[in-house]
């Protein structure tokens, strides 16, 4: 069971970025939190990280047939990108939608996902935590679905 | 460590309710897998449901230093209850909102919740799998908030 | 074949009630009507009313295998409850939905209904009248699927 | 006692015309039903359809005075007819608005009625059936407010 | 000098229609007091009514070349007819748009005027003496322009 | 009979200012035309201009019970003047809303106006020449209504 | 005289729920204050708290012949609640709205009421201080009426 | 095969109407166009143009079983019709809309189509040279559909 | 203790002006009301009154450091002065905003305050009896802050 | 005569992606039809796609004074780039708007286009066989603008 | 080259008022800055304060052929006189808007502007800063269209 | 003191785009003039263009503790990316937004700016002479809070 891990813009700066909203784990500790949570279920994980739309676009055109699921925090892509949208509705992978804060407590823009209603589940303002929570619950789903 | 497990309105219904939305699990399945869950992190979780809004309102008005979370499934009171989220945030014990179903694929309706913006987290869209990880995250969070 | 009449809040009120709107006759004159449209087309009306949202949820959760079809005025909670909505959607009756007054006359807010789109059919503006012709109408509606 | 009972723009395709919304009975079906209706109650039963806005007004202008009510089936033009609406509040003859379809289960455009808000009462989703409860329910209220 | 004043759908019914609203007027009067205006300062006066939107497009396409100007009152079509507001922009004839009622008084659909924008000018709620007014007001329009 | 005709804010300015959108008649002109009308008709006319929306709510809370009619220019404040609104709802005294130009033609916020609704009639797009049809419909509309 | 006091869901919290924005005093300071008014002015209060919606409809609906005015702190039902506009209505009982807090400099969905178009009159911000107000303001009405 | 091309209110001016907008062509020259790439392509092409929207509901109401396609070309019917709208959802032929200007350059009234998600394709802002690329368009598509 | 009474626009004519919503009382009335209210609990109290919002606005920007407290009724100004709302949030002065009408009755524009979220407590409703409690919650206020 | 056809996110998927929707034609056979097309009527197309809004942008700013038009097919950008827009506008190079499937047919956020105001036309719903009469009506517009 | 500066309400309380928003200098600080950068840049600069929005309006309409330009700080008035954005769009002398805060930091209702659209230019949030700004940007516009 | 100055999409086509919006200088005039605003105010300043969103996201989130200010014209991404708008709040520098032309008196669109509430400050109409302004005021702030 593959899993790919894709963060969005600005998440480069975990750790830094208005740390009251975001918390202080980096990059480094949300994607180590994934793939730990997918190794002791038995799941390899990838991770990727790009501030260019496009880019995340084109990863995950590339996924199908190679990944059984996707993680993606769209982070501020998620308000604004119908092109990311199109691409999960096109490879037909499952994909959790993550948000490191809660969204429902800041700005009315932040309200609104394009992605979510292509994905299998959302969750948010777990913090960094919420990567391992989403790998666990995609292997659950996946492994559900498998039978 | 006491957490509280609330669910909303039609929530008896469920595994006869819609199965194509909601699965077939039914409500002792999914309080199940929250209770388990909670043992296993050393938790331990009292569940409750009501159909009547202002009984839920009640309860989390009793909440207050007996429960150190809240996980709790609105149902369709999340849309329209602001007793709900006025008792949330009066009692102010982190609390989990949760749905069964990935609400942004429904009606736009069901794409507002007046709970979440109090709540510290939200889940949706993992079927009753999103009991364990409401309880897991919510347990994670109370730990590291502890310390 | 059995159907369940129900009346939401402030319906007890029937006949004080802003008479020039409502008409004069009362809660028991319009449950008699249903009841007497049914004897007449062979089928038994059973009627309930509340004040309170969840309790005719729960009346409608537990209406199924019971009751071939209900006939329900919502009143004020019409607009509002989205919990009556999922309860009539869940349980899968042939539900007509009855005004006294005709909404469209009065404030914009009543122009809105929640639990119309889930029921089969939809009568308002012939006062208290109203509740032979759903009874009848519900009737002849089941027959027609029956065959 | 006489009832005009009025079609609009595309019910002459009744039965052929998406059977899934519309059902199978034909415009004739639907006529004869208000017919009969009328007959059995001691009223007589005009009909006419008519796809052009205008002349459904001209016919209502015309009614003033020769009958006793009127049942309108305005189709399309309930949604986007101010002149229809005009011409049902200037003759001020008791108005039934009727719809074969429950239109709340339907795209958005057709929640808005202009009709509605200047006939007596309005009933939908009773298939032709509705044809028949239509012309009964207005005798009823042609009767209570004759006496 | 020639002038053409339409009248749109319920207009034959002046008089009867609402009193309280347009007056106890008829159209013949209306039309009198346009030709009589007309008379006095020189210009002929032709009139038409029809309930038909498209029978008022047509009119108005042909008037170009035998026109110099139009006082339209387009009634209910006043908010609904882009087919009028497309004509009247076609011929480029000088137009007033009238109004019996001030509609500003009256229900919000009727505060949009879809012909309006093309016209040269508008007037309300001086009741049939509006004819005059506006003939007059065309005419002297006309003049300056001549000039 | 006397009519106060009010001017608002930078109609001093007519003539010289935007004279493709409002002519080149000056305010003078504009108040010789409507004292004209007025003395043609049998009736005293009083001009009055101010930039102060005060003002101009001061002056006709004075005007009852010296003046038989208004006719008003409120120019920009049409727009956003609940005060002058109040006034002339106030002083209950007939009142014209005049437009130099139409505007209907012209920036959205100018197709709202807080005034016209306590009018008794409103016409626009007459240019300057609209002050002799606003000061002789007025006078038209107070000789009916004094019979 | 006899008045009706009435507190509406979470009230039962006052005191610890929020004291920044709800002060300081308890539901039984804030009925005392009630009391106490009522007393001085020679008025006989009753209070009557419920976190259940369709218990104050009731009390309300129960309100007619027994008391001359209510008033009433619907807390989040203020901006809910079509059914306790409708009992208000209903009984025809002088009533007073009251808010602790500015409702004004809180989140939009708290400036619109759902009751206060159906009251007498409407106070916040006083603090529970507003319950002393609302009584003395009522019985200088109940008085001013009754002559 | 046998196309019908459908053309609405106005249409009749083309070549004189706002030549800046609607381009030099006249309706027989556009007619001309879709016949001449009719012929070219195998396919029988028959115009009918009118002012009247229920002319248009009827014509296309007539086509089921006759036509294998048809292009139309709405003109302001397109924005204010759901009359078309329905006709040709009923008689379910595949169906081209065409608009000689690019509607999106123009009133954002213009851009709301009612026609259009009830049709196989649009086009719009070819001029004239539209009815040819339409019929071109609808014939291969025929072609495709009837492998 | 010292308290400025503000009154805007229109408010001169209370008494005459539409009774049936402001109540016979007079301006001097209502002052004498708020004065004699100030005197009973120890405070002095000044009225002023303006039409015009840039008076009202100077006056309150020189209300600071001679006023402890301010009852505004800004009347008309009320939902369109953004200018009224920083003069108050300006001066920091405790400011309870007043309406002689219930405003929930009433149009819709009347709804929205721009003065209230500046306020510290807004009442309506009560007629002119409202200077009374305005100037007794006020001072109360005044008394809690001050220990 | 050059074009220059360009294709945006996700379109390399062309032929996998939900076929429901696109149809199983690749991108190198839309850009085969494309560049046919091109040669029969003696044109040379050149190809490009990406799923970066900014390399599409650029290439547009590229293409001034190398290309004589532009087929562009925005997918997702179409409804939120302005950047796509305003390169469009910046090179004044006659372009053709192009979608596969037809969006009116499908969520409401497609039906907004920020590049169609500034294209010479638009075509939709014809499938790949789109590219065809792209670049067709493309080509006779240029050899129209150039005599 | 002569320029007028013109401050709207309450700027006069600038220094005391709000300055965590607007900083400690005082207008008469902001008008020194505007007429030392004058000074420089070899321009007189006049300096004009009011309350009152007809004020403004007036000496807008007297500047005409007495100023070369104008720099306006219209505070609150900025998002609710069309008064002014009509005496700027009248007198045709260039315009630049100053904000001292950032107006994008605030309320919603601070976002729209009206005068700004007629205005050259628009700057905001650099403090009383921006009067030096404003007026070293307007000369240099002044210069350049000299030439 | 090290500034950077920013540009998006399209500005490298600045001299030759709609020259009638954005004026004739080039972006390497616009530069220059920012580079020499700097150099005479004793400031380094570097400059970058991407017609690439995720490209200035970079650089913004890499300009941390390298540049003290930044100036930036978003140009369409001013409009429609949060991403940008999270950079320069994560970077936590102050920065001021430039427009060229006045986007208030262009679409409405243009209206909104994401980033803006997360800038300093924000000029706009200066055309490219802004960028010298910009620098300047920045510095000023700089050095204003240094001290």
């Amino acid at each position: 069971m593959k899993i790919l891990v894709l963060n969005g813009p600005n998440l480069r700066l975990l750790g830094q970025r208005e740390p009251g909203i975001y918390g202080e784990g980096t990059l480094a500790d949300a994607e180590a939190l994934a793939v730990t949570a997918g190794k002791q279920l038995g799941a390899h994980v990838d991770c990727f990280q790009s501030d260019i739309e496009g880019e995340l676009v084109k990863k995950i055109g590339e996924a199908r047939g190679v990944y059984d699921g996707i993680v993606i925090n769209p982070a501020a892509y998620t308000h604004t990108s119908i092109a990311l949208r199109d691409a999960i509705a096109a490879v037909e992978i499952p994909t959790v939608e993550l948000h490191i804060s809660n969204t429902h407590k800041r700005e009315a823009f932040r309200h609104v996902s394009y992605t979510a209603p292509v994905c299998m589940a959302q969750l948010q303002g777990f913090g960094i935590q919420g990567y391992s929570l989403a790998v666990a619950g995609l292997i659950a789903h996946l492994q559900c679905t498998k039978k």
